[in-house]
């Protein structure tokens, strides 16, 4: 709470994974879905320091378990390809030797060593993977790689979304230019711990891995982890990042004097995904942010924000533009977190609906006015501390029934 | 599991709380809600022993915080006044002030000690309670006591639900015939734990307080705390229990030959207005039972059967007649109980839809065909244990989110 970042970066127009040097990026259609892009690969020219976090649950996809091992051995990757479509979880002994030819074929296909490549699915679970057009997909990509390909790759990287989610930002470390790309997938089954989302970040810095590994799992504990949909957690969930060092920066790490700087503009490009995601929810109209503050400690303040954002009574109030603040306190109220309702004030936008755990007498008109905006941003102070959070959710409207209810078929 | 209770008793036709001998009840409109029935009481003879469970969630009402010191003082009750429409909770000093205030005056009214009357409140949060037609509401109450009055009572209870929940069962206990009437009220923000769900037992066996008190909490347990509408846990649950030992028996008490017999009709009671409850739940068609077999304990059993129960992934697949087993195991996954997904098999009714973990060939028009029926049971077998735990929910529908986008206004 002492350290002050200023903000050294900027955030480009249209940028994406391929903004930074030396990266090389596709997106196509190999028939896994029916008619939308399904294949996305990006590579490296030279070999990336590269850090994971993954998925929470016990039920995990091939990938996952596959990519957790390998980045514990050789924390450096060269090239990530994904499909869409399907999840190849749940799919046993077949699934998992899926997944290694996938890798191995995409290897093969770059000249890479097998352990320079991760892979990701996302789609139905348990159902095999249509290995045919899987690797002529992946083949074509590798044909098809350009710089001009980042808006692609982060099409077809996508399921029940709406639309692509990417950024891409620069900041100067060292006197080199340093940019930074990210895209990102979300939708249905987004939750705290990593749900259903996938995130690809990109950056020409030189990185220390450990040092990436332990940014990437801090910023993903303030950002991904932060949003929620509909509280499940899914089966193949990742975060990955590639550092590839072509800026020629001094490589960075907690010794290095812009550490700050590096750390604040990956917070930004991760912040940036996790609203994109959560703004997409399924059948969702808008951004919702929670932000908890006065709390005695960043856990209790994000655990609160969590349990807020959580809630299918809020999330279906605010699509109803209803100021239903009582929800929100009741909501608060069973997060398991320690604090005095008594003491509660809460805010909708700059409109304060509650005081002391009570009703405010406010204007009703202009508070629906409000709730009917996006994003809408809900602001609870415990006065018990000095430590914030914010979580980043969406309504619960009639579509998310609509796109859930029939999924599969 | 090793113990095997026969049923010995008898579901009555048509029953209700006031079927066991000395209870008499009444249920009317009064004001606090636009048309429908909001005063609801019910009065024994004579002083009835009495045990209570409490919702967990930090932000209490004043009725659950007063009806709990009050319990844990003096544990019997000879009434039980409950208004819906307004929940009195988030009311600050006031919202305290006027729950003594209702006690009193009803205690005052029926020419009772004070700490003999226990209260409950139900509806909107955060809005004073309207006191003129309550008090007026619950005088009228204490002239219309009649033995008919047990429906009268359980559809005075409801908010949202679609319709009254209402059992009575018999036994014969040291050969006097022994009586259970139960009522329950739920729909939205139901969640294990006690979410806005009021229920009332009334027996006229007599049993010893504290045996009470214990067989209340373990059945809530495994009945109650087991449903799920959305995961909201509410401000204001509770579960109310009187024995008033009319029936003549020999105080029950684990000591008792008959007192696992007693038990059972007491669960069943329990159980029958939680299967009530989750098939009532806001927008549901049907009701959901998930049984979780082969656990290593029942905790596992009990936490992954919750954690299915509560997907919302999982409830718009069975409103979507979708047999997409994928999202129950992955559920189970990010339940937190440790197990093994590789041994995991999955029935949906009786119809096996995966097996050691992965999916099998089956036929998708029998399976879409069961979910469009209701009840819908999904049985999840772990292969690690002996042991097993029932959650009951329902489906997530339009109506859901219709409701709760516009509950306040």
């Amino acid at each position: 709470m002492s350290l002050i970042i200023q903000q050294t970066f900027t955030v480009l127009e249209k940028g994406t994974v391929t903004a930074p040097q030396g990266y090389k990026a596709a997106g196509l259609h190999a028939g896994i879905k029916k008619k939308r892009k399904d294949i996305a690969l990006i590579v490296s020219e030279v070999p990336a320091a590269a850090a994971g976090v993954f998925t929470t649950n016990l039920v995990r996809a091939a990938c996952v378990t596959q990519n957790e091992a390998q980045l514990k051995e050789v924390p450096y990757l060269q090239a990530i390809v994904i499909n869409s479509g399907n999840a190849n979880a749940c799919t046993g002994a077949q699934g998992e030797a899926d997944a290694l030819t996938m890798r191995n074929h995409t290897a093969q296909e770059l000249g890479l060593p097998e352990h320079g490549v991760a892979i990701a699915s996302t789609g139905v679970i348990g159902v095999q993977m249509p290995m045919v057009p899987l690797l002529a997909g992946i083949s074509q990509a590798t044909e098809e790689l350009s710089v001009a390909g980042g808006e692609d790759f982060a099409q077809a990287i996508l399921t029940t979304d709406t639309g692509s989610k990417e950024i891409a930002v620069q900041l100067t470390v060292d006197g080199r230019l340093v940019t930074l790309g990210g895209a990102a997938k979300g939708s249905g089954m987004i939750h705290p711990n990593m749900a259903t989302m996938l995130a690809f970040v990109t950056t020409d810095a030189a990185v220390e891995p450990a040092a990436l590994q332990t940014l990437l799992r801090r910023t993903t504990d303030q950002t991904y982890n932060r949003i929620t949909v509909d509280g499940d957690t899914s089966t193949n969930d990742m975060v990955l990042v590639m550092a590839n060092g072509l800026a020629g920066n001094a490589p960075l790490g907690e010794q290095h004097p812009q550490w700050e700087e590096f750390a604040a503009a990956f917070r930004y490009v991760s912040e940036k995904l996790a609203k994109d995601i959560a703004r997409d929810g399924e059948g969702a109209t808008k951004l919702i942010e929670v932000i908890v503050q006065g709390a005695a400690s960043e856990r209790i303040a994000s655990q609160i924000a969590k349990s807020i954002i959580g809630s299918s009574l809020v999330k279906t109030a605010v699509y109803g533009a209803d100021a239903n603040w009582g929800r929100i306190l009741a909501a608060a109220g069973y997060s398991g977190a320690p604090f005095d309702p008594a003491r509660v004030d809460i805010w909708l936008g700059s409109i304060q609906v509650a005081e002391g755990g009570m009703g405010l007498l406010f204007d009703e008109e202009a508070a629906k006015e409000y709730l009917l905006g996006d994003p809408v941003t809900i602001t609870v102070d415990l006065h018990q501390g000095d430590h914030a959070a914010t979580a980043y959710g969406c309504d619960l409207t009639y579509d998310y029934v609509r796109i859930n209810a029939s999924y599969r078929t």
